[in-house]
């Protein structure tokens, strides 16, 4: 069986692609290589069990030939839909980025897996579904869900599609919420943000907001180990989980703090007014993640650590050492 | 200015374009004409204060050009968004048709009203945003919101990307919520069903399910009444309200009765098995309205008023007595 992998040329997508190969899966992928690149398969391309298309999945025609053809060599027993767009201010601007390489791409997903019998879907939600609810404790059964960006609208209508879709077609669910999740290949984030001002002016790094918007940080690493355990270990219909460490995160001051003294060693930070870095972005949350180390999973790293092995990696990718 | 109705030659569109123009105010409404009839605007159609269209309002260059249109005769100040399909079985055969007629539809108004800079929206959400919670009381902040049917998932959809469009372009939302609104025109629903399957074989009717299914039911004055009771006295930016009546409901078997002794006296009526009627459909839901109570709205006619009131239009426009 093959298991397939939407937005495989993402940041996410391949090292999911990577794990699945080096456990002795079968995997295909698609990408439609816009905010992906094939640069980022450079390490799974050559794996005898991999195989990898071009295809923009918001183009249905194309997404059904494509997967139609994956699917009669060896059958697809699930879908892990990473596809999405990744850059929320993007999607502020101009609503039409969210909806189709967010949300069609889902929808899109669920017709295919109708029409070929893929009973099973694991899907990557974001934090950004619960909007802002001020200081209250996120879990996963919080309400009521208003998203403040197009990117937590799409993922929540994505959701939604595939709850319906479970009371008739589908037969198992994986949603993963996550929040900011951090390492290589990067291909955008604060962190990646940082280190390319400084860059350009290494003398100076200015910070948008006031530096105390507090978030929490997962490596990839850990990532990755949490979705393949939530979806080995969790056995609902549907399994929604927030995904994250256990811990409070940590400020934009101190991530501004690390890369600095990563990059630039002695360069100023200057530091904006207000706690919202762009429209859509939200100050400070708290994310339960009872859910999920009930289940028996625990981060190896914790937000200060996932962004100290972060900086250094993707100031090894930016600068080459 | 002129008000904006979409869906006008729907059930609930047109009742409203009537109440705002007896009230006094300008309107303006399309309509694709697939669920709604020019008939359903027989009694507002000559108006000197109304203008229609029969626009899909999916297709966006249509709905550009026609709303330009409008609005450039006299101001659209605000967009009643009515539109959806409101035939949640057919959305579970083809999950396109709530994608188009239910989500894209409020996608591409947002997308109009940020081009002309209409700033408020009024949305006709429904309890289908919520799922089956089990015996939950469904208040408004409740969670977690996974939808059963595609109805409601792109009605969730809906007003996710309208919270979106708050935090950017938008200035004022209204999002209701209202679950099984009933009266003439009646274009669907349960009470029109059994009066239908009576015509055609008047001595027996069959109840898809047991007939133990319970809701609430607000008769059509009732939700136009408190639709424009919230539009005038809630404040907030989004301001998001179940709207029924404050009583548990009726059962299926209370409104075949119903209908039996209206239109086929001494009809036996057979039930089927199992408290859901189709995919999708939630079996009992206890709906707070505690919240629209407190502005200080309450309905004139209870669910079994409602029913007895709706039984009686409804024989009268299938069988003319």
């Amino acid at each position: 069986m093959t298991i397939f992998i939407t937005g495989v040329a993402g940041f996410i997508g391949c090292r999911l692609a990577g794990e699945l190969l080096k456990r002795g899966e079968r995997v295909a992928g698609f990408d439609n290589l816009c905010r992906g690149s094939l640069q980022n398969l450079n390490t799974v391309r050559d794996h005898p069990n991999f195989t990898f298309s071009a295809i923009d999945l918001a183009d249905l025609d194309a997404y059904r030939k494509a997967l139609r053809s994956v699917h009669a060599q060896e059958p697809v027993s699930e879908i892990w839909h990473m596809a999405a767009n990744s850059d929320i201010p993007a999607g502020v601007s101009d609503p039409n980025v969210d909806f189709r390489d967010t949300f069609l791409t889902t929808f899109n997903s669920l017709i295919l897996m109708k029409e070929l019998g893929i009973g099973i879907m694991a899907f990557a939600s974001s934090s950004a579904v619960y909007g802002d609810l001020g200081n209250e404790v996120l879990t996963e059964d919080i309400g009521p869900l208003f998203p403040i960006s197009n990117y937590g609208a799409m993922k929540l209508a994505s959701e939604a599609a595939i709850s319906a879709a479970l009371e008739s077609y589908l037969q198992n669910a994986f949603v993963f919420r996550f929040p900011n999740v951090i390492g290589v290949p990067a291909t955008h984030g604060v962190i990646q943000d940082f280190i390319r001002k400084l860059k350009a002016t290494p003398g100076n790094l200015d910070v948008l907001g006031d530096g105390t918007q507090q978030k929490s940080y997962l490596h990839v690493d850990d990532l990755i180990d949490a979705l393949l355990y939530i979806r080995n270990e969790a056995h609902d219909r549907l399994n929604y989980f927030n995904v994250a460490g256990n811990d409070d995160g940590v400020t934009v001051k101190f991530i501004a703090e690390a890369v600095v003294s990563r990059v630039a060693p002695g360069a100023t930070i200057t530091f904006g007014q207000g706690n919202r870095g762009w429209v859509g972005d939200v100050p400070k949350f708290k994310y339960s993640t009872l859910k999920l180390s009930s289940l028996g999973w625990r981060p190896r790293l914790s937000s200060v650590q996932a962004i100290e092995k972060a900086v250094n990696e993707i100031a090894e990718q930016e600068f080459g050492r």
